[in-house]
């Protein structure tokens, strides 16, 4: 791959819930953007076609040849073995064990694969181009169908010894909490990701609670739905926001008193809740986290959005 | 102060239950060095005459002037405000808040006192000269009174915006466990430290269980006590061991998950208890951390034992 950084990169951020392939320039623009539905429970083969069918499209799309692009990187959920390309396990992607994702790929395009984990890759975005532009220090959480976290420190993405840290989603903090889909218990994922919330209030209907919700079948009542009729005033689905926001808040609190950060930033379909999620879960950083690392620490939301992670991946490319 | 890197270090380090006093050689070291009772109870102004007499007497054993060191440091247990010199609150120093410690300890030496976090200093020292010699990302935990911890990345300690990052021990791992010292509840220091051991064992024995320990005034049960009683089979002493270890498994657990480090390194008077503490803590990580950081983060005890904080804070003043 010629290394002319006015070239784009094609970036697909592979997700639990979705898929998204776009072409990105080097100054962060996206061209031939499109979402694609994941459906993981098809199993990993299927959605490893539809990361191809995604790639090629874009590349048909932007009638763009592989030697025009600088690179293609994948933002993959999950515990990247970043050297071999291999997702080692994913517990948004039920099944993935040891996929060598990157050569598989390359097998089918007859291209070299970078792989970056997709809440690094957001980070990297929101530090370039998003609400932490410049910042130092900053963390990076995207609360969507699981919760995966990226780690900014002095400027650059921190990413362990394999190129798996950041997993902040599955930090304990209820040690004998509900069991993870990583097989650990009380991950705040399980507590506090749209999935949790989802089976909360669906739990809760189940077991004859009075809501709005009730109208709904009871598997379509989705984090979205729930945080519309909490803004409409819902009871339960207000009761169920609130316990999932006090649990980031816990999160929250920890990540201030480990890194001392200027910035968390929370991202992730779920944070499109805004203040009704955010509220709370400042409110509970204030009460547990020592007073000067949470004075100093803004928690906001996303800037770039669902764009956070196919701009930040190209951008780690064109980093490297 | 001149900037001649041949000449000592006057460090102190400054923990709940010990103060220690040395002059520390750039080649790290250690003459002249003794240690002293906190009292922390006695209050805060007691324990600075009481670091005023360390230093005075370790100046004078050592029979250097002011002008022959390369400088002199204080490596606090607590939340530092690093630039200031305040320790702005401190959870084994109790009624601590906002003491411009620095500035307090320059009118009454006329000398310029620099300071740094004990666990953060030791984190140095185990770098520099210990069990994590020359590793690129690692961190260290004290478990002692309380527990505080250091982080070290791409070989330099990580302090975060203020200064105050590492308070790995008041991290969450118990959403509603009981309050610590810190003000926020279930922190991994009310669960773990040398602290918390004892108060478990002293709680338990006051409720009738049966035990060695019931030998001994009730508040002479320490973390020590408990540890020897264990090692002779004592079945309560074993089970609140395990309980704590089982608690810093999960702390390490969410180490592993968040940095991908090399290594973890545990020190403090509790890590001294040896394989009965770091076994079942190390079975803990192996079950709930992800494999791939799990595998290649080595969990051992500290090398330089309690020199390490006044080793590693004057490092961290010639680094500077």
């Amino acid at each position: 791959m010629p290394q002319d950084k006015t070239k784009p990169v094609l970036a697909v951020d592979l997700g639990g819930t979705k898929i998204k392939a776009a072409i990105v320039l080097p100054d962060g623009k996206i061209t031939h953007s499109r979402n694609y539905l994941t459906q993981a429970k098809d199993g990993c083969q299927e959605v490893i076609n539809k990361v191809v069918f995604a790639i090629e499209e874009t590349m048909a799309k932007s009638k763009l040849e592989f030697t025009e692009l600088y690179g293609l990187i994948i933002a993959s959920a999950g515990i990247l073995d970043i050297k071999n390309g291999i997702v080692t396990a994913s517990p948004s992607l039920p099944g993935w064990n040891n996929v060598s994702l990157g050569n598989i790929l390359t097998d089918i395009l007859g291209v070299q694969i970078n792989m970056i984990n997709d809440a690094s890759a957001a980070a990297v975005g929101e530090h370039c181009f998003g609400a932490g532009k410049g910042l130092k220090n900053l963390i990076y959480l995207t609360v969507s169908t699981g919760i995966g976290g990226g780690i900014i420190i002095n400027g650059k993405l921190y990413s362990g010894i394999d190129g798996c840290a950041g997993e902040l989603g599955h930090m304990v903090i209820e040690a004998n909490g509900p069991q993870c889909n990583c097989g650990n218990y009380g991950c705040l994922e399980i507590l506090a990701s749209g999935s949790a919330i989802a089976k909360d209030a669906q739990n809760r209907i189940k077991s004859g609670a009075d809501s709005s919700l009730n109208e709904l079948r009871i598997d379509s009542i989705s984090a979205e739905k729930i945080a519309r009729a909490a803004k409409q005033g819902d009871k339960l689905a207000r009761e169920v926001v609130n316990k999932a926001a006090y649990y980031l808040g816990i999160g929250i609190s920890n990540i201030v008193n480990i890194f001392n950060p200027e910035m968390v930033i929370v991202g992730g379909g779920v944070s499109k809740m805004g203040e009704i999620f955010l509220g709370p879960a400042r409110k509970e950083v204030e009460q547990r986290a020592f007073s000067l690392p949470a004075q100093t620490t803004s928690i906001v939301s996303s800037y770039l959005g669902d764009d956070a992670g196919i701009i930040g991946a190209a951008i780690s490319l064109f980093d490297n």
